[in-house]
């Protein structure tokens, strides 16, 4: 397959531009039955998908790809099957356009209705996982969205052949098959010209590495909604419910560790730290968690010295001002005491990423305090930090989580993937 | 006053972030305080503000700037009246911080509340209009952001002067003075370094010409909010009442034609054309109107060939195709026939702005799909585009008309210049 030369970016953008007003008004119906039919497409043509995808781990193998890349490369009947259901799921979420969000009438007269419109044509920029190809598809049609997707080079060939199944639903179901486009190049002028595309696409989200990520938001000269890194936090309040306190923590670090609503900072209030400390730090070095202990953190567990704690020595490290700004994604937390709440709401504004951080407390002032001064996406009182996502919060799939400020913070779904627009009804009125 | 040496923009931006977490947390009562005693205090400083501006004027004058640029950058008795006035106006509109606007609770008993919060730190970059500084200063106060203003080099006198008593009231009222900041320096090193200030400022909002925002565009790294060129355009429909047509056309040209929401076109169902063109040209010639005509609709014309017509030819151009991208800000319009409702929703997707479009139609059908399929921040039926304004729509004052997909369309008023987190109430859940 030709991977670059010949691939006109240009025209592929201007054609989801074109097919992006027909899309905006196709019926909830109809976008229904293109879903369906693209699980359905995607499961039939699944010895060909998996044998594309062989080429690619073929070719990752030999370039020397191994480890979890290799493993988010990887399709098999499972993984299909999962794509298949994904999009079938998205077709039974509510249909977000043209829902009437607010309505008014001025003093002349004029009644104005703020209205859910598509945003137009989304681009997805995203690494090695061919299921997103999917995913992606899946959940800007059903928003009325024209979608371009751009997948990693090493899952090119996957790409292309979830791509085809899904084009073929289109054309199948009456939609254009503008609506689905994917870029069916890999190479790196074809990137840069896609950042500068903003005559026609509307938004461009990346999903992948950090690395990926800033290169966008430098070059692009279109908007852009980030879901970056998650430096959650949990704070262990001197008022705190300890036990309540352990579950949370526990939950928040090691349920799922490398995603980006894992906690990666731990706080404890002066007053709480003696009695939990050495509770909380026995349970996590137990499963294998590496500890990076301030100074007075370390002082305690030191004067405590349980059988735990002298038996994973190797897991207890004194951290460096740079923990305070890392996410880990890994089986590692850094732990502070703190004076106060306000030392605690300080060290999250500073160094956190304002995507999700939590308070544990019985004290409701100190939680109204937390909850309000805390600058995240998501911030919790009394619940694992690890509920910010589209499905926990009954929103059903979504293509990230976003925690920049503009548009749409949190988990990115089917309604952050339109816009308002105001529509307004006059009988003759002019302004004077 | 030294205008570039030793400015730190960077230790500017960071003290403005420090600031915005308390800010958003002052009390209503304080932010009005707080406008009231700029409005004050600008009214006092009223002699030297002008004397000020005094300088900045002829500092233009001898640099040969003249025109409707030296008018914008005059003050006058009863601009600084207005700016004061503008300030206690925002004052008494309501205070969009802390509003829930959604709220549920999941099976697993957490309750979810969805609530609007200030930015943060919220940049605008402005030409030549000293006012715009009051007027920043004060609605980015009232949403609870902190402001950094970098106004145009011809009004720094004029801008810092403004600036002194906004900052003296901040402290009078007990607000920290950082919360409003100006860059008290022109060059354009500073200028670059603040585009990249995304550890510190949360949203860039550029007023002015479209030669800044373009510039703003491709060089910042942080989101924008972008106001820029607004093409509106009028469809006359052939079912259109054409005495109410020509009423709401020549108030969305003539009534204030250098504004982002008068309209550049008028397009005419082919029906319509040979009744409505022969009478709306004489109304706008007869105002002195530029009239740049498709070729039916310069035949059309010619065949009637009336006394104001005959009068007025040098008014009568042809239209080329850069005209129907053009937003003329000007006594210009540009005139096309069309032949059905679709071609005129294909014309203005194609070449508008996504601003402000409307229909004059009595057919509700027509009315409807005008309505859902124009991709414009407002789209009107049987009204002038001129009401595109934060007043007219009942929001207050307003920094710009956002004719972007993301975070807000139309006007940026108090509530634009909010963002909303998710509030999450739990008593102990976890994520299995």
């Amino acid at each position: 397959m030709d991977k670059t030369v010949g691939f006109d970016v240009e025209n592929m953008c201007k054609r989801a531009k074109a097919a992006s007003f027909e899309l905006a008004c196709e019926s909830t119906a109809k976008k229904n039955a293109a879903l369906i039919r693209m699980a359905v497409n995607i499961e039939n043509a699944k010895d060909f998908i998996l044998a594309q995808n062989g080429i690619d781990i073929e070719n990752a193998v030999a370039a020397g790809i191994s480890g979890a890349f290799l493993d988010r490369l990887t399709l098999n009947d499972k993984r299909i099957g999962d794509m298949a259901e994904g999009l079938r799921q998205i077709a039974l979420l509510p249909d977000p356009v043209g829902e009437i969000t607010r309505e008014w009438t001025r003093p002349n007269g004029l009644l104005i209705k703020k209205k859910r419109a598509p945003i137009g044509v989304v681009c997805v920029i995203y690494e090695s996982r061919p299921n997103v190809t999917a995913d992606v598809a899946g959940l800007t049609l059903k928003s009325g969205n024209c979608a371009v997707l751009k997948g990693g080079k090493e899952a090119f060939n996957s790409n292309v052949a979830i791509a085809d199944q899904i084009v073929k639903a289109l054309k199948e179901t009456g939609i254009s098959e503008d609506a689905v486009q994917i870029v069916r190049d890999t190479s790196r002028e074809t990137s840069a010209k896609l950042l500068k595309m903003n005559k026609y696409i509307d938004v461009i989200i990346p999903r992948g590495g950090e690395s990926l990520k800033k290169i966008i938001l430098e070059q692009s000269s279109i908007p852009v909604i980030l879901a970056t890194a998650g430096n959650c936090h949990v704070y262990v309040d001197k008022a705190a419910n300890l036990g309540m306190a352990e579950v949370i923590v526990d939950n928040s670090k090691t349920q799922r560790p490398g995603v980006c609503n894992a906690m990666e900072s731990l706080l404890v209030h002066v007053d709480a730290a003696d009695k939990f400390l050495p509770a909380i730090a026995e349970l996590l070095l137990n499963k294998g968690v590496e500890l990076r202990l301030c100074e007075r953190s370390r002082l305690i567990l030191e004067s405590v010295d349980t059988a735990a704690i002298a038996a994973h020595k190797n897991l207890i490290i004194d951290a460096t001002e740079e923990d305070w700004g890392t996410e880990y994604e890994d089986m590692i937390l850094a732990v502070k005491v703190v004076d106060s709440l306000a030392d605690a709401i300080a060290h999250i504004n500073k160094y956190g990423s304002c995507h999700s951080d939590a308070i544990v407390t019985d004290d409701s002032e100190a939680c109204e305090e937390f909850l309000n001064k805390v600058d995240a996406a998501a911030v919790y009182c009394n619940a694992s930090t690890r509920f910010t996502d589209g499905f926990e919060f009954g929103f059903g799939a979504e293509i990230g989580n976003s925690n920049q400020k503009l548009h749409a913070r949190g988990p990115i779904g089917l309604e952050q993937l339109t816009s308002e627009k105001y529509i307004v009804y006059g009988s003759g009125q002019i302004r004077g």
